[in-house]
This record gives C-alpha cells, sequence and structure tokens, in this order.
C-alpha cells in the first residue's frame, strides 16, 4: 500500500474541495459569522503563510486562548498544516498556571480572543519564549494593550498567501496538538496529540455506532475547544462535511437553545453541567430542539435522572460518552445493542447510563486488586486504555511514570464491566471511600441523589472515621423553590432502598454550590477540605 | 501518542470480546451454520494454532480457493493473525491463470471448498511451492482425492490450541492480504494488502456516508470473498459486530431474496449481475425485503434504470459505489448531500447514477490531455487516486511502472467530475470510442440502450473505420419475451434524442450472451473480436 501520512491538514483539503458550500456558523463577540468550507480553507491557508512569515516552524508551539468559533478552528488547522503544533490553553485555570503551561510548552505566539486579553497582560511579562502576540477581534482598530508586539488576526490574513500549501511529507507521529490537563493537584500536564492520533480518532467520531458524524449534520460543539480539541468534534465534522456552530464566547444555556432552534442543530456535546443548565433553560422558554438527534455528554458521569428527563420529556436522544484529555478523548459511546432493544424501558435506561462500549481501534484491561476483574457488573477495578489515539506519556513531566506503565495509560478511573463489555464508572481511583474494608462509590451515591426531584448537584466525600476508617458526606445543591423544603432526613430515606445499610451517607449537608474544576467537574479535594472545616477536623 | 500497530488480528479480538454473541450465518454445501464471534474467535484461534504448526511462517502465503462462509472468514484472520499472508485466489479463472497465480504468489498451503478440489487435482502437478491442502467440508470423511497431503478443516482444527493469541508486534505495513485481479489481457496482477490499509479501509467503511456498517445491521456480502475481500466487508462487519450472512457456493438469485427475507438482511454489496438478477427473481416471487436499508453496487456502473426500479418499486436504497483490486476497494460512494435532497426526483437520480464521492482519508486527481481537468460535469479525463489503502505496485510485476507513477494509482477510468466533486465513470480508457478527433463514451450509450425496457445488457464497442479512426458498434440482449418483438431502427430511434448524431451507434447487434470476465464485467476484448468477426473485418 503507500505510504501516505495522516494528516491533519488532509482533512481541511477534503472539506473545501468536497464540500465547499457547506458552512461553519461562528459567534464572536460582535457578530455572527456564516462561512462556508471554502472560505475557511482559504483563510487558513492565509494563516498559514502568516505563521510562516512570522518565524513559526515546525515543531514550534502555537498557542491559543479561545472561545469556540471560526477563527480558533482555522488555527485547529492551519498550525499542524505547517508542522507546527496547535496547543489550546484553558482560559478557565489560574493565571499561575496559565504561566506555567505557556513556559512549559514553550508556546512562540499566542493567539487570544479579546476579552481574554487582560489576562494574558497581566502576566506577560512572565512568559519566556512568547514572541509575538495575535488579538482575534472583528473590530478593524487593534485594543489598546500593553502586550508588544500585538497583531490583528483579520489583519494579517490579508497579508498571508492564500496559496499556502498544507504539508504532506511528514511522520504521521509527529505532534499536531497538545493540551494540559486541569489537574486537581499540582501542576497541569502535558498531553501531545500526533497527527496520526487526530485522523483516526476523527474515523471514530465518524463510525456510526460513535458519534456517527456524517454531512447532513450540524454539529454545536459546546465543550470548549480549549479542552481537548473540544473532543475532537471540530476536526472530523469538518473533515466530513458536517455544518458546524460554534457558539463563542460566554454563552448562556439561552444562547445554546437558541442555537439549536435556529441553526436546527443536530448533535451537541458538552458536560453534564451544561445539559443541566440547557434542561433548566427549556423548561422555562419555548423552544424547538426536534432537529437534535444526540446529546453527547461527557467528562464527568451524567446523572441517570438527567438522561431520562432529555429523553421522555423532549425527546432527545442523550448519550453518554467517556474520554480523558490524555484520549483524545473518545473511549467509550453508550449505545444499546440491537438485542437490548427488546429490554423494559428502566432496564435499558439502566444500561444507557452506564459509560458505555469500548470504541474500535482501542483495547481496555480493567485490573481489580487480584489481575483483571470479572466482567459481572459488579467487581470493581481501575480502567486500562491502549490505542492509537491514546497519550504515551506526560510532556516532559516524571508523572509520566505513575499514569502511563507497560505500554497502558492508568485512567485513575474505577469502573465495573458488565458481560456485554460495557463499563460503568463507579469513582476515582483516589474518591472510593474504603469503609471497614470495603469500597462504596461516591458517584453511585451522587447519582441515586441527583435522581431527586430536589437535587440539582450532589457530590458524596469521604471525611476520616476512627472506627471505618472512612466514611461518606453527601454535600448536595437543592433545585431554585426547594431550598428549605427538603430535610436531610428525606434524602437519607430515599436512599434507603437503593443501597446497603452501610453505604448511607453518615450527613447530607446543603450547600449553595459545589466547587468545580475549570472544566466543570466536582472538585472533590476543595469540597473535603470544606467539609472537614464544617466538622472542625482538621 | 502510543506506537500501536492496525492490525487485522486485533479487530476479530474486539469482536470476540464485544460482540460475542452476535452470529456469522453461513451456508456451506451441506447445511446452515449459525457460530457468534465468540465461536468464531475461538475457531480463528485454534486454526492460528495450526497453521504454524503446518510450518506457515510470518510473510508466507495462505491461499484459499473457496465461497462465501465462515471457514473463508476464519482464514480472513487467522493467515494474518500469525503474520502470515491470506491470498484469496478467484475460482473463475482459467486454470492457466491460477496455477500462474498460485505460483506467483508461492502460496505454500492451500484451503478448497469440496466442489473445487476437482479443478486443482488437474493443475497440482504444475503447484511449485504448495505443501498442504486442506479441504473445507462438512463431512466427517475426506473425500477421494489425488492432492497429498490433504487434511481436513475441521479435523484440524480439533487440534489447533484455541488458546492461540493474535500477533501484535508487527508493522503494520506488512502484508496481511494479496488478490490478483483479473485482467481482460495478459497474466493477472496481484495486489498486496497491508494491515493498516485494511483497518483504515475498514473506518472507512463504518462511517456514516459511506457504508455505515454498525452493530445493529445484518450485512450480505454477495461480492465472493475471492475478489477484494468482498469489498473489506467481513473485515468491517466483524470488527463492527454487524450480524453476516455469507450466502456460500454457487448461489442462485432465489437464495439471496429468501435470506434476505428470512435473515432481514440489511446491507448487501455486489456487482449490477447480480441484482439485475434478484431483480428477476423478486418480479417472479413475492418475497419481503422490507428489512434492506442499502444495496451497495459496485465493480462495474449500474444502469440508472436498475436504480429507478429497485428504489421506486422495492423501496430498496440502492447505492452506487466505485473501486478496484488495487483500492481495497472502496474510493467513491454516491449519496446525495443534503442540501441536494430539494432536487427533482429525476434530478436526484441522474446525480446518484454517478459513481459518487471520494471517501475521507483518499485524494484523487482527474488527468485530461492537458492537465487536471474542469469540475464542470463535462471535461472527461483518467481517474487517479491515492492513498493508505491505495496499493503502490503489482506484487513482482513489471506492468507497475504504467499503472503507479508519481505516487498516484492510475485507474485506467475515464471519468467527468462535477462542481460538487462527484465523479462519473464515462469509460475505461481502452474502451472509450475516437471518432473523428472526438471520444464518445461506451459507458454512456450501454445505460441509455439498457433503460430500454426490452434491454437486459448492453455492450458498446469501437470498430476500425477507415474515415472516422473509430465507430461504435451496440451489442444487446434482449430481456426474455422480447426476442424478435423489438428492431434495430427501434433502438436507434429510442437513442436519436439522448445524444448527439455522430455519437449513435453504426449498427446494433443482438447477442444471446455478452463475455464476461470471471468477476462479472463485459469483455470488451473478446466483444470486439466477434463483433470484428461477424463483420468479417481482421
Amino acid at each position: 500500500m503507500m505510504q501516505v501520512p495522516l494528516t491533519v491538514g488532509s482533512m481541511l483539503e477534503h472539506a473545501e474541495k468536497f464540500f465547499a458550500k457547506k458552512q461553519v456558523i461562528s459567534q464572536t463577540h460582535d457578530q455572527l459569522h456564516r462561512l462556508t468550507y471554502k472560505e475557511i480553507g482559504e483563510r487558513t491557508r492565509r494563516l498559514m503563510g502568516v505563521l510562516k512569515g512570522l518565524g513559526i516552524n515546525h515543531g514550534d508551539r502555537v498557542g491559543t486562548l479561545a472561545w469556540n468559533h471560526h477563527r480558533h478552528l482555522e488555527i485547529y488547522f492551519a498550525a499542524p498544516g505547517i508542522g507546527s503544533v496547535l496547543h489550546t490553553i484553558n482560559i478557565r485555570l489560574s493565571p499561575e498556571h496559565i504561566i506555567y503551561i505557556i513556559n512549559h510548552a514553550e508556546d512562540k505566539i499566542l493567539f487570544i480572543d479579546e476579552d481574554i486579553l487582560p489576562l494574558i497582560e497581566k502576566v506577560a511579562d512572565q512568559l519566556k519564549t512568547v514572541e509575538a502576540f495575535v488579538v482575534m477581534t472583528d473590530k478593524s482598530e487593534l485594543p489598546t494593550s500593553s502586550l508588544q508586539p500585538l497583531y490583528s488576526y483579520e489583519e494579517l490574513l490579508r497579508s498571508g498567501n492564500p496559496a499556502t500549501e498544507f504539508i504532506k511529507d511528514i511522520d504521521e507521529n509527529d505532534p499536531a496538538g497538545m493540551c494540559y490537563t486541569s489537574a486537581t493537584t499540582g501542576k497541569p500536564k502535558g498531553v501531545v496529540y500526533s497527527h496520526r492520533g487526530i485522523v483516526l480518532h476523527s474515523f471514530a467520531l465518524g463510525l456510526t455506532d460513535s458519534a456517527g458524524l456524517s454531512e447532513s449534520d450540524i454539529s454545536m460543539p459546546v465543550v470548549p475547544q480549549f479542552h481537548v480539541n473540544a473532543w475532537g468534534i471540530p476536526f472530523a465534522s469538518t473533515w466530513l462535511g458536517t455544518t458546524q456552530v460554534l457558539p463563542g464566547p460566554r454563552f448562556t444555556p439561552k444562547r445554546l437553545a437558541e442555537f439549536i432552534e435556529r441553526e436546527k442543530v443536530t448533535i451537541t456535546a458538552g458536560v453534564p453541567t451544561i445539559w443541566l443548565g440547557l434542561l433548566r433553560e427549556l423548561e422555562q422558554g419555548d423552544y424547538d430542539t426536534s432537529s437534535l438527534r444526540a446529546i453527547l455528554c461527557g467528562g464527568s458521569a451524567a446523572p441517570r435522572g438527567l438522561i431520562k428527563t432529555f429523553e421522555s420529556k423532549y425527546n432527545i436522544p442523550f448519550i453518554h460518552a467517556y474520554g480523558a484529555t490524555e484520549t483524545t478523548p473518545i473511549v467509550t459511546v453508550s449505545r444499546l445493542k440491537s438485542y437490548q432493544q427488546s429490554l423494559g424501558e428502566e432496564e435499558k435506561l439502566d444500561q444507557r447510563s452506564k459509560q458505555g462500549l469500548l470504541v474500535p481501534g482501542l483495547e481496555m484491561k480493567i485490573m481489580g486488586s487480584d489481575g483483571e476483574v470479572k466482567w459481572d457488573g459488579l467487581e470493581m477495578g481501575e480502567l486500562l486504555v491502549r490505542g492509537p489515539w491514546i497519550a504515551s506519556e506526560y510532556y516532559n513531566d516524571d508523572r509520566t511514570a505513575n499514569a502511563f506503565q507497560d505500554g497502558w495509560f492508568h485512567t485513575g478511573d474505577v469502573v465495573t464491566v458488565d458481560e456485554e463489555g460495557v463499563i460503568k464508572i463507579v469513582d476515582r481511583t483516589k474518591d472510593l471511600i474504603k469503609s471497614g474494608g470495603e469500597w462504596i462509590s461516591s458517584v453511585d451515591l451522587e447519582n441515586a441523589l441527583m435522581a431527586h426531584d430536589a437535587v440539582f448537584e450532589a457530590s458524596v466525600v469521604a471525611i476520616p472515621d476512627p472506627e471505618w476508617q472512612e466514611r461518606p458526606v453527601a454535600c448536595v445543591v437543592l433545585n431554585e423553590g426547594f431550598s428549605d423544603k427538603v430535610s436531610k432526613d428525606e434524602l437519607q430515606n430515599f436512599l434507603k432502598p437503593q443501597f446497603a445499610k452501610w453505604w448511607l451517607p453518615d450527613d447530607i449537608l446543603f450547600f449553595d454550590e459545589i466547587p468545580k474544576t475549570s472544566v466543570g467537574k466536582f472538585l472533590k479535594r476543595e469540597l473535603r477540605e470544606q467539609v472537614k472545616a464544617h466538622y472542625k477536623m482538621s
């Protein structure tokens, strides 16, 4: 067979040629843009010329601090398109972490959204490798800024050569992108994505049984483009000619609902928090969401009740998926097998609430204390994964040795696997509650609590216990209108029939808000401190 | 990212684990088998143990002379599963060509269907490298045969170790399979498929916009497993957990129709001749074909009328595709783009009668006499393709230099491409008719003739002409009941409004049968000789 490398640039080239008329609909600060793939292609080629002109060479890192919009999409292809590396930076991290990340990745240039400029201005003097800043604005004038040199994206583009070619003659294992995980402890850890990994992952997203992205879809990635490449959806959507809706900066649930209705979005993707917010919006407004064929939900486990509400009340198929920054990210997708369609509604929902089936192209292994666990849906073990879109290391980081062993990525997620091969996350290895020598899944308790009508969010953490070693405490945020109307006892009684007695939380605390990571996951380390402070534990 | 090679064996391993209960339904000479992927997996592992025991080493060629059935499927995975090479041999070739192929590929072992044994017995003394023969039979006794040594497949399997592991630590560019093209002139030419190529091609088949194979499908490849791996459908179906129906030896249209009805086949694939036959059967019998979501048709261009009849009369979506032995084979699939759904029915049919859109992962180029042709649907040029599942050479064959140039495979097919990027085959480079310095497409004339109710098949060839250099003559087979009821003039008058006057055939000859290649394509070289003989030309 021909030795043709899989390259990120070739995906946009395909769209330019075969889906020239299809559109990217992009919300920026000031306006809604509609560009065809032909235009996106030409602009990307111009940008590649610009990058070369600014001295960006093979392997150099191109940093972005940006929301989901077409300019960000253009950098997705332009940076790897000249052999440099797209480095998406999580704008929700602390300034310290952002400084660390930019210096650690040695970014040579930063592309920054207008509203994020102040954040970078404050830390600019601590950035050691950045040689140029580009602001992505719709305005014709550059904003006043202390950043030097500062360029306007659109002005640069006008000077770029629209005939610049995508690099073809590269090793497909060369880096194309990178992203740092928002670690809950310590410094963020860098993950490098290869051209090969991104292309194979895009194939996986196009499979009918995973996301099934197609030309006839209208996809709206709500998951940020600075978070694992918006789960790779912009790459795959471009390649497959899918119309894309990029919802822009600081979107609200209302804007998302309006986009779904107006642009007839067929598939969207994001974390549970987003869908909880959308649900509230749908309950308040009158939106036509009938175009949606799938909400992809990942990042953390979606409560069973959330899935049920979307499907039964709004008739929107809700598809649970699982992955991580280290896995590009797709690892499993939860769909019923054909012969499971005859199960009862509740059984089907139980099955679909799990994280799902491994996508083709990957391998998995679930390691309990005595080797691989039984596929019985009961035994718990850590999920290990392997495959061509799984990272092999953290970038220049000695924490690699912990997570990557013997050719497997140790996810840190504790799962069960049933006889169908479907995994269910029961906890993070570090969040499991060890009570009297047995394990209690904080996630199971959280999901059960979140199925209660009054509960908006629930997070369960361990507190030290002299007798049992650890005991669970539940932290609950109530839905609007329910405060003071629901007691601890009521929630305890709600849990009782569902769990063994020793699983029940020792206490239930009510919170206005549960601390979260920058990507919306419960920040249990912080929560544990708050709970311990509440009990005046040290 | 991890350096994990793409391997054929890993695809069956995925099915064994995650689709253990799904079935392969297989017709052999004596019975209908139903095996689960778990069983297929175990049997394949046993077979791998057997192959090793018989001295088959890395890179050795394992020949098959067999129909579509589960044992053939097991060899599909077992041969590459131990690092050796699956070599499927076209049983419809002449004995001379079969001898040539086996000697040229240096097959070390042959797996043979019971009814094909006599063919091999006759030529066995001319096979230079074969060390063992295995007969695939349901019977417990070995058939009487002069082949030595001759083993029984099922007996060998009983002795094989079911814990044999699929090889993992290989270069994904290593050969996994090979197939010889049934050349119309000269010796057959060998094409080698790599592990990488087969896996990437399987991804392409799983994309929603190509075949969209999924777990919920029931696929029936009618295209022979000895012909470009049955278009790769058994590989992709296994990987994706699709139920497979393998229709076995010497099937009839009746058996196909019965399988579709009884097994609720959702997708099937084959050449136009098969579907012409199935159409006749459907017209005679009363079959429920409502399970079918797609007939994939390739190998040669399907007449527009055939597509129309399947869709309008039987409500069966008919999907045109294009490929070649050298391309694993999928290159294009003909589906409407979303914005073409609003076209009129006839326009849609026109569009879908074309060969379609390039699948993601490949590149194409259409070269006319003055460089790349315009995408106007008019200019004709030769189709060149490139990509990771396109062959880079013919195996040990100096005809490589003609077909593979500058990194592109020259298909020998003359096409037009419209502004949507959709290609339409207008001819083979060698079958184009050059009349008065202009080109006439034999395929266009054939399709027009085959749209006439009376015409079953039509093939148009060039005859030498002193004035115009070449002129077209049409050779027509009439449908049953139409002989002597349709005149040349009627057919000429039917064509007149559709073509420029100089395109019209000089003559129309009626035939009982049109000579075909072993895979059902018109054998124009032979037909031209018959036509010339008819006119007593030399």
